[in-house]
């Protein structure tokens, strides 16, 4: 077999290589519409300042909005010729208003605009995830709501340890998504400094008002220093760090969910939209979504590593180097969407198994903790002793393959005397869950309270949000 | 030559290998400080809710105190048969007050005592950090008001572009770092939440008081979810996370400074202190500490990823897997450390060398923008225009060897017949930077003036925290 | 609570800075065997060329066997003062044996030096990870001969597809690691030239002879560039790619082991020895050495990572950055021995739990392709028929809630009335396996074959060693 | 600004959901010859063995032929319901030749059909790399012979340490590209074994002779377990690891030629056509080319991450995760074609500086080592005193700004009487590189003729191809 397929885009030589290199408006083009709207409030604030003519500038803002509707009705020629987004849009404008398009771009440069786009496109992301990512919130809490006080095993090592309840571990994932939003927040307020204005690095003689476009383009404030202002893409690197750390997150529910399908466990039923079936087996109902979220999280950290390796140990200020930023972040924020839409799609359809969880909840001696913490809240022993003296009743219970609340009273009592008929109020599952009221502990009542109390909060944010 | 060293390690069989699987006594001992902390507090919540007797609340204490004492002056004997701080110090405790210590651990897990200590350890390591940056946001900015307005050429591709001063491009990093803050600060108000009384994951039936002891450790409020409590590790990555991007960004740094050190460059001199000569060659000053800074900068990210790889599809809650987290997070905080500590002293004793700085900063056309600008502000060409024009005078100048300043009017008219003697206002490197006034942009005045905004900003800081 | 602890490190200033930099004896000192066997190589051959005297020469040697003997049994004393391995070794020389010791290093340098030494390391280790990797081949082919006729399912997406062997699983890790030792090997044999000769980076004009040092170090020839020997380190990520393959291949199997150890599987049971119980509940089996194998390759491949990025963009020939090779690769390495050790104890203690695999190897509707096959092969449907009328019967099975075997005929042959009774000769797990014959199929009698080819083939390859 | 743009693309819900995680014919048609090949080679099989009819088989061959062509023309319509390249082709066939397409599928499954294929396209990858790697070594081969000769400094810490040449410094790169070859062909051989005949996971009951496939597909041997063939992708994260460290050699040259390029170094002059320039500043070179080469290789690195988290803990046998196989191997694998193409036409175009590397080569006291080695060769000094002595002179040398081979006699002498007027025969940068004969060293001599053996092998390697 020949390898002609591979290997052969370069044959025609350099010309091939460089344009390969230098042609970003394959990629590029998807910040179109930052473009524009940084273009529009340049040309705005430079006939402001007098810098150009009110009447050029109304030019360009027409010109642009034409350009505009022809990339999103898909009548726009994009040339790999010309390439990157800014050139295209830039050779259009001139085609359409003539000498005016000229004028655009005084006081700037390829370096700030760029960056501008970029800051503009990396926000708009995080105002995306924000918003899907409260969705999954809704989602979980409902579900958290709906099942407070269903009973399952807490697993460590995956093994039961503790009765939980499934309301309790969905809401495990309320949090941290929590602090994911966080994290976007964060970067969101850390990005939204305005890079327009520093040109190609130094700034310029233009007598600019980089206040009055840092308004326009919903920025906070201008960027304080040129250089740092194009050379720096901390803003995306922090974006896929926040990305990644949500995708592990998901991966993890989503591991849980690939477990919980398989026929052992039966913990959870999936609904049809996010499993495949097979021609063969049309029973089955393979977990795709979930084990397609769990590999994008592969793909996602390594678009940050890559992103870290291309930009560490680069000299200020702007390398060619930097023109890997794109395509790693945008594949990654992609990937990303799809991983929280398949989670939440996943929540919102799949049902509990009751019984399956009950069950599993209640085998392992499950309760031995709460055993012990009667030993120590009712017989006064001190903790590690209660510890020793459960270690040894469950051992029998082992031995003997009966469950902690089936155990006989004597038997108990052969091995401390303080034990009485009242210790078999905590040795069920229910009344162990029950017991754990502690704050942020797994009692139904906590559990419900802590939905409702998400429920509300999520609800005041969309109320704002519309 | 035989291979006896490696391998030889196990050959004891399975004791050995689970010895070295469970032990980490080697590296959490360095959480000594937190554990003793967490366990006093824990202690005197419990007295205070009367859940234990205050008097074994008090001898708790007083063991603590000399178990930390004990610590601190190399008496305390750790043993790796008892695996980890946590057991060591219970151990120790036992020994000293008997079986009052056997109560400590009422209430609360080797689970939710161990995700405390390493809250606490990563929030020491975020204020430790913050100070050092800090300083080098101090040291940065006053070499920056010391050479305002030493012009130096600024780079695109490694090629002269235009030239900047040499304080505005330490202000690159000024404003790099205080992002680096920012986010070491984010995750500092994100991880201070407190696991304590999370248990081994379902919280507990003892009527626990979770705000008093996250009072008294310095958190905000309790974590909500006892599962979430015991399972995540996201605080320590993305500490990591803007571990990483510090380091990034003090690699760029470093990278400038060995390429500046070269004797083709020689646009700074380092001190003797954080350089190494050689026997052979003593005029010799190799960038050593600038090198290991752009090095230790792969392990900080690799310990990152490491981490994320651990977590990454882990179902809840607590796996041993998870036991991985403390020693890849102390070596990339110890790195870091490092890592800042070095570029500080380097900044503090570095001087440019001014003339070698001027003379590359005026060579390679680098103010070609100045009157291609020039033509725009004065002749009213469109900014394209103007390009073209300025284009076809360099390519001149090029050609004859001589630089814009020198180039003789005619010739320029001879290509555009609009340039005049006043264009020679704006063809030198001095006057170049001093016309660059738009906010951020490198006039000596600009730069001196956000040196100053910077050095009164980290001196009021310094004030607060003494 | 203050930060005393960290940042505390560097406040005696730039001393102790560049002495964290250069100081490298803490952890190179895992050279020494590697250091002295290539300095008595290279002083043998020194006297033979006539560069030093012999009797020169022979104290060096002697020296160097007492030196050895020394660090053997705890007596040498390091010294950081003198930073790394070399130095600590040549000062204690000079001690013992004066003025010689000062010709050992004629026509060399501590660049070709240490990349010689760490070649022998690598190479040590490699040879190390052979050996360890036959060993547990051994383990899992004599596991797979016992069990190759012991059904189980055989999983796609964590749902039973059709039945296997017990056996041919544990087979096809035998594969895996055939490939991983290869790697190695490939890695053995790439690296194996002789560095030594390189001298600073340039040769040397002295008449050395490295063919003579290359034999007496066991390197198959020196290498040919002396800029390219002191400059790369490929041969130690090489050698760390081969150790992340090799992990990933455990980490999969680990966390089967951590599937099958949950009480919804029950498919192995682990020994006590590689697994910890609780004090409070002794019955559990914790799969703590699965979880660690699982844990470790995220920090080997981080290590990986890491020397990658330490690499990367690094003009030659030596640079400080390099100095971070070792600390990474010593670490991953003994990271891969652990996993290693804990895999193959596991594996020689586990046992199959018949009962559960062969209930579970029969649900699920495992034999529907072996229907299918059926109606190909016997009854002459086209393939994409024969699945479609195989779903029907499934999801009619499905519906009633029995397995295939149980099915009625009458029923199957309203779907299709091709069938006949004889199809029950392939319905059930049994005839399953034993009909997939094809070369590498499960049938027990391929498995059995398989893992006696195996066995033969690592006894062959033990007696050659001994 | 809305985000209208991001999250917008699973507003449909499930279903387009679903489409995104279950749609691989974007990237997978890339596979299509290696699928049509693979088909083929089965129908002969299957044919042969008496499973299908040879009219089948035949009607099968030509149909798949069919449809190569209209692949490869263009006129083939690719359908996204039909989800994968394998569907795509199957589907068409059926419409090409009716019901004897659906016997096609006979004895196989997508888990093997998909495995075949990705491996024969890897295989592809291989030998198209291996092809553009053995021109890039005879570009470099000839470059080097031709400046064998021209002196530069050879640097450590990016310092002058002693002279080399041209030659040398590029045959480094040669040598590094030999092994990468070697890491190239090692993976082939270990990938070249067939799948094909795995079927699902668990082998067939069909008479299928794999023998016969492999020798028509190339492949070395069936591969010996069914499992292990559908499950692993160690060959594609293997071949992505000899990519990153491919990309990492280039990218250290790559950041050579930046800093070789700037003003201030001189040492090489690219081409225009693998620069570009400005429109503003036209006699720029900016080397845009070797920027991308180091930029590459963080992507390549991140791939390989990618995969290797994706499959790290992943149960046997195939999981929808392995669907993030091809995607990024793809994108490294052509991010590699693109570096070494550039790599190779940057280095055919560039010429060296000749008088600027020569005066480089002989400043900073770069002979300083020929001074000692003279010392101890001539004089008798031990090494260790020789360096003592040499680093006395080097530092009066340095005082009065004199090189050494400008150093008067009687100033040396005052530093060691043995030192006599034979000393300059080497203190020269042309007699130092002269001087290093020993294997491996930079002497003009030894380069020309490791220059001519590269030559020599390389041609004689191009005859055996062609």
């Amino acid at each position: 077999m020949s390898n002609s397929m591979w290997g052969g885009r370069f044959s025609e030589g350099p010309a091939a290589i460089m344009e390969e290199i230098n042609a970003s408006i394959d990629f590029d083009r998807k910040l179109y519409r930052q473009d524009i709207e940084g273009s529009k409030a340049h040309a705005a604030m430079l006939a402001a300042q007098g810098i150009i003519g009110a009447d050029d500038a109304e030019k360009i803002r027409e010109g642009l909005d034409t350009i505009l509707r022809e990339i999103e009705d898909g009548s726009f020629k994009f040339s790999r010729a010309l390439e990157d987004i800014h050139l295209n849009i830039e050779s259009r404008l001139k085609e359409l208003i003539g000498d005016a398009a000229g004028r655009l771009h005084t006081a700037r440069s390829r370096n700030d605009q760029v960056a501008t786009d970029f800051r503009l496109y990396v926000r708009d992301v995080i105002d995306g995830v924000d918003a899907a990512l409260h969705e999954l919130q809704v989602v979980l809490a409902d579900k958290a709501f709906a099942h407070a006080g269903q009973v399952m095993p807490g697993f460590t090592h995956l093994q039961s340890a503790q009765p939980v309840t499934f309301g309790h571990h969905l809401l495990a994932y309320v949090e941290m998504i929590a602090r994911d939003r966080g994290r976007f927040q964060d970067a969101r307020k850390r990005l939204n400094e305005n890079p327009l204005g520093a040109a190609a690095l130094a700034g310029t003689s233009f007598p600019i008002d980089r206040f009055a476009t840092s308004a326009a383009l919903g920025f906070d404030r201008p960027t304080a220093n040129s250089l740092d202002s194009v050379s720096d893409r901390d803003f995306a690197i922090e974006t896929l760090s926040a990305a990644s750390l949500c995708a592990i997150h998901l991966s993890r529910f989503a591991e849980e969910i690939v477990i919980w399908s398989s026929a052992q466990f039966r913990f959870v039923r999936l609904s049809d939209k996010f499993t495949t079936g097979s021609s063969i087996m049309p029973q089955k109902r393979n977990p795709d979504a979930a084990e397609l979220v769990r590999a994008k999280t592969g793909r996602i950290i390594g678009a940050e590593t890559a992103l870290k390796i291309v930009m560490k140990g680069l000299p200020l200020a702007y390398q060619k180097d930097m023109q890997e930023d794109k395509e790693q972040a945008f594949d990654a924020f992609e990937s990303l969407e799809l991983v929280i839409a398949a989670t939440t799609g996943m929540v919102r359809d799949l049902e509990p198994e009751a019984a399956n969880l009950k069950k599993a909840a209640g085998s392992g001696f499950s309760t031995a903790t709460d055993l012990a913490d009667w030993l120590v809240r009712v017989a006064g022993l001190p903790f590690r002793d209660a510890h020793h003296v459960t270690g040894r009743i469950v051992a029998i219970a082992a031995e003997r393959g009966v469950e902690l609340n089936r155990m006989p009273l004597a038997d108990m009592q052969a091995v401390h005397g303080a034990i009485t008929d009242a210790v078999y109020s905590v040795l069920t599952v229910d009344k162990s869950v029950k017991s754990r009221t502690s704050y942020g502990g797994t009692s139904p009542k906590n559990v419900r309270a802590q939905a409702k109390r998400w429920q509300r909060a999520l609800a005041r944010e969309a109320a704002r949000r519309s």
